[in-house]
């Protein structure tokens, strides 16, 4: 099996690489190829199995025809421009979010016409495709209702998955995933970043500071359950979706006060005094137009399985990004 | 005021610039300057009124600059490739569908860059953005989950519209429309034509096919509360609508029973034996994922006002469109 990354310099790009790489396979499938790519050269792996690591502009229209010439089976597409950078630039988000997202579909179709071909494709999707006001919990047949470009481009996304899917032209499943937390290594222009930063700066002895109100709630997920959301939905039977190919993963509803408590749960009193409240309007008139808490019953009977509590998320962390220590050098 | 029609040489193009030069303007407010375009030209109105007409191809990226650099106030943005010939030729939907929707956005747009400028656009969507499963309602809050490409199209137009609003780069308002009948002339390629052509033929004597089950429930308006629709959304203050700028229009739920029973009341029983049954699954596969009816209590509490009932919308086609007499010659 030949599977390609779109996107696999960012963070959940390299923890899935490293997973289909330390496993060789998918869930029991094995892969034979890999092809890795993103807007910068993904660094090339230490392994056996042949694996191409490239750099590309998925906005240039060239792009994607070239990637799927190969004909991979499985595409994870987790390449796009993030919330507040797609928000500050507006041609830039259309560009990647919509535009090379539609160039992928498009170049997996004209393959398709060629000779018969239709890959698993594995979206990306955001629960930035949802804004307010919702219910408590918002359920698999929810209005999407972006309030921001990125999660109206994500929203796009899936529509545009749904039909390539419904007309045979690449066999789809598009997973919303919750922000993920705790983010390795530096902030990115997301902005939801502080809701890692306020975990992983005071882990490693950091001063972080906290744009919006302790009462924000919001939807997580650690890296390694992202990471498992994207292989279950790499090999699942996509029969069982119907024609709704787009769903919301499983994830833990917290607020930044409970985000804060498991913190001192597990680092104690001293990472938590490191947080510095800096109220930020821009950030918090974002957030304030996420989700908060979703029903996932449709996900979970698909078998998708979310994080056991914010505790085991931070813990996660400190084992695999800090070997263990709490509190820096 | 300079109001544009895009798609003014369709029915409800058509219907509606007629509505607009009775009045000489929208609802009480002055119009001055009329554009008229069409892939086709637009038939020249009789009116003291400068008018203008114009043939142009939406999907050609030079065609909404050239119409956007007039500075209209008001922008009808009615073009479309109907639902059945969007399934045909996937190319041409999203070429024309997409592709002309976002050219629309992006000349007014960049418009906009240039001097302030802000239009209020009127953008017709379809009830086709939702697919089946659906409630018995379909409520303003609910899912778009299209079964077809159509439906595909018109649910990115809804969040692009949304968010060009929201960016503050128009001044956007959507409505879907049920299917409207009586349609006047000749039949198009809209997979739900037979809603017309069912009622149409046998008012002037003419044999009509039924290609789906008569328990068949769909949801429609006249002609006349279609352009009712549209003025009231040109005029309306958009503030009411907070982001979520597209809302199901108000309408009739009827099944095809229903339908043929007020055309028996407004006809007689001769009208309804021209009616002969010739199932075509390819149409009733499309027909069967379309809804049946709507909350649309957000759409009445705005001031849209719907038919009072079916033989009220036969009888308007038999006084609008055959003069008052109802059998042919």
């Amino acid at each position: 099996m030949h599977v390609l990354i779109i996107g696999a310099a960012g963070m959940v790009g390299r923890k899935l690489t490293a997973e289909l790489l330390s496993h060789g396979g998918i869930r029991g499938h094995g892969i034979d190829r890999l092809t890795l790519a993103d807007i910068v050269e993904p660094p090339q792996p230490e392994t056996d199995l042949p694996v191409k690591v490239l750099a590309c502009d998925l906005s240039d229209p060239a792009t994607a025809p070239s990637l799927v010439a190969r004909r991979p089976d499985v595409i994870f597409h987790l390449a796009a421009v993030v919330s507040g950078e797609a928000e500050a630039d507006f041609d830039k988000g259309y560009a990647i979010n919509l535009d090379g997202t539609r160039y992928l579909f498009e170049a997996i179709r004209a393959e398709g016409a060629k000779e018969p071909y239709c890959p698993r494709v594995v979206f990306t999707s955001s629960i930035a495709v949802f804004g307010a006001p919702f219910p408590d919990k918002i359920g698999d047949r929810f209005l999407l209702a972006p309030l921001t470009s990125y999660g109206t481009q994500k929203a796009i996304g899936e529509l545009l998955l749904n039909d390539y899917s419904r007309r045979g032209f690449l066999d789809g499943i598009g997973i919303r995933l919750p922000t993920v937390v705790i983010r390795p290594g530096k902030p990115n222009k997301a902005a939801s970043g502080f809701f890692s930063s306020i975990l992983r700066e005071p882990l490693v002895g950091m001063e972080a500071t906290l744009p919006v109100p302790r009462e924000t709630r919001h939807w997580f997920c650690s890296p390694r359950a992202a990471v498992g959301y994207l292989t279950h939905a790499a090999t699942l039977d996509t029969a069982e979706l119907g024609a709704r190919r787009c769903l919301s993963a499983p994830g833990l509803s917290a607020t930044v006060a409970e985000e804060i408590a498991a913190l001192e749960r597990v680092a104690g009193p001293a990472a938590v005094k490191l947080i510095r409240e800096a109220p930020d309007e821009a950030v918090a008139r974002i957030v304030a137009g996420w989700p908060r808490d979703f029903d996932t019953a449709r996900a979970r009977d698909l078998g998708f399985r979310p994080d056991a509590s914010f505790d085991a998320i931070i813990r996660q962390h400190v084992e695999e990004e800090l070997g263990g220590r709490i509190g820096g050098a």
